[in-house]
């Protein structure tokens, strides 16, 4: 496996970004409350960093204003010069590269942790943008042994060949943590505690690899982004139906070829054509409708993730 | 009991309307796919028109543009001179209330059939005004009578001495039909369908009223609005908490004094200081941060409903 640099020195610059989407309440509200309370983020060879990522959609309570931040971080939009007209996605994104990377710089952050909800029933899931994206998987992996009990899945996001656009791609490495379902404007208990505590996590897995911690190889499943599916549309481009109830809040199950997804309005099963098993996710999430997307799908796959050497262990501070 | 005049004639002016907030997707998609194929909300003595209440927020995929479009069918909305500088939905609550009213008049529609969702847990809830509405009583307890194997309740929002403000109130009986919990924005099979039956199950009810079915005499149980408990803030207005584990998705469910309903960022759980079980429903409804709404609370009462006089047949076209 071809894979990207990893750290060969601890990772002093962490950030924990909440309210990428500014509807996304999780992350909304943890970053509030430690940018009141930072000690939580606090570790001995390290202080994350709880930033705000959309400051303008949190407040009107929206995804975004202009554009999706989320798909904003490419070098379209980060190395355009700036102007007044600018959708303040752009603006916004360019200072978030200002303050955490440049991206694919020395200067970036040495990692971001980057929180969401869906409205898709995809309980915890781990977002790399691809497989050579070693050091995440092997935070992936510690999460999912730290937590037994839930189903941590990890999805590989991004399609071959395409540019990496999310926040998390601004540091040298990153993460995207995403807990569903939520709607989108509410503050679930259960999700704000248990994104709390995956934060937590993965802020002591940063700290044991600082520390020296040795990280074997492994092998993982994983689910790897493949394609995508519209909603059956009139030839007005609206919908024609909604995703079929076998197929509704089923993430991660496996999808068989003729199994329904939609149904149509008119009362009509739509079923599915593929020709091979996928195992679909962000089924029916709210976001998605505008970008043509009822769900994901996705293939399963097992991934061998190599050793990290284990660092020299960092002086730490004497308390 | 003191109720409202009840129709004396058969009801054929009647509208079934959606989208009347824009992101609460059942009514938006029923009210679209009626509008397109109108045959099924037709009856022998009537047929109930499809409005789509917010096209503007709609199109939008948000409650509303400038101002809660069912809380403005009130006098001070409705009687004022139009103005360009009106927000949206002042302006298209006076067209409605000219295609559906006048509000209190007797050229008012016979009946609105008002489709919403809600982000919180109440399963299939019938909304009138208060419990002087026997028309919509009677309706309601057929409703409960055809789907027994449903929780259907049935909620008297208004507080004493409101004045009416839903959209349902411009005609002279309204029912509001409220299905949850569905996220703002996305469309869930399960409550569309769920709705179409419920909307096609008042229809046939106003069809058998309008040939002269008897309604007699009926004892209910019902919640009615006694208050309502804002969320845990910060001296700054933010959210300082949100709903407790233990109150969350039990809409309709009894909660005692002393029983947990916040959970608060810092850990701390905040408990129930009323003095007597309240009935809480729409818990945690995304759509009530910004009223200062975690939840509303209701009793649960006994109504002993009154017969109403059956009308003499109506003449039905010879198919």
């Amino acid at each position: 496996m071809c894979s990207l640099p990893v750290p060969r020195e601890p990772l002093h610059r962490v950030a924990v970004t909440g309210g990428t989407h500014g509807n996304e309440m999780s992350g909304v509200y943890l970053v509030r409350h430690w940018l009141q309370a930072p000690g939580e983020l606090q570790r001995p060879s390290f202080s994350a960093m709880p930033v705000l990522a959309n400051p303008a959609a949190t407040a009107a309570c929206r995804r975004y204003m202009d554009r999706d931040l989320n798909r904003t971080f490419i070098s379209t939009f980060l190395t355009v010069r700036a102007s007044p007209e600018d959708p303040y996605e752009v603006t916004r994104a360019q200072e978030l590269n200002q303050l955490l990377g440049p991206k694919a710089s020395g200067r970036a952050f040495d990692f971001i942790l980057d929180l969401h909800n869906t409205t898709a029933n995809v309980g915890t899931c781990l977002i790399t943008d691809t497989a050579h994206n070693v050091f995440a998987l092997h935070l992936c992996h510690h999460l999912q042994l730290q937590n037994p009990e839930l189903p941590c899945r990890v999805l590989m996001y991004q399609r071959p060949g395409e540019e990496s656009y999310a926040l998390h791609s601004v540091a040298k490495n990153g993460l995207g943590l995403e807990l569903g379902p939520q709607p989108q404007g509410v503050l679930r208990a259960d999700f704000f505690s248990q994104m709390r505590a995956l934060v937590a996590a993965a802020l002591d897995f940063l700290e044991l690899f600082n520390q020296g911690m040795a990280l074997p190889a492994f092998e993982m499943e994983a689910y790897r982004t493949v394609g995508t599916v519209d909603f059956p549309r009139t030839k007005d481009g609206d919908l024609a139906g909604t995703v079929h109830p076998q197929l509704q809040d089923r993430d991660f199950q496996p999808l068989p070829p003729a199994a329904p997804i939609f149904q149509l309005f008119s009362g009509e099963d739509v079923l599915y054509e593929g020709e091979a098993t996928v195992f679909p996710v962000f089924i029916n999430e709210a976001a998605y409708y505008e970008k043509g997307i009822a769900f994901i799908q996705t293939e399963k796959l097992t991934f061998s993730v190599p050793a990290l050497p284990s660092l020299t262990p960092a002086p730490t501070p004497v308390p």
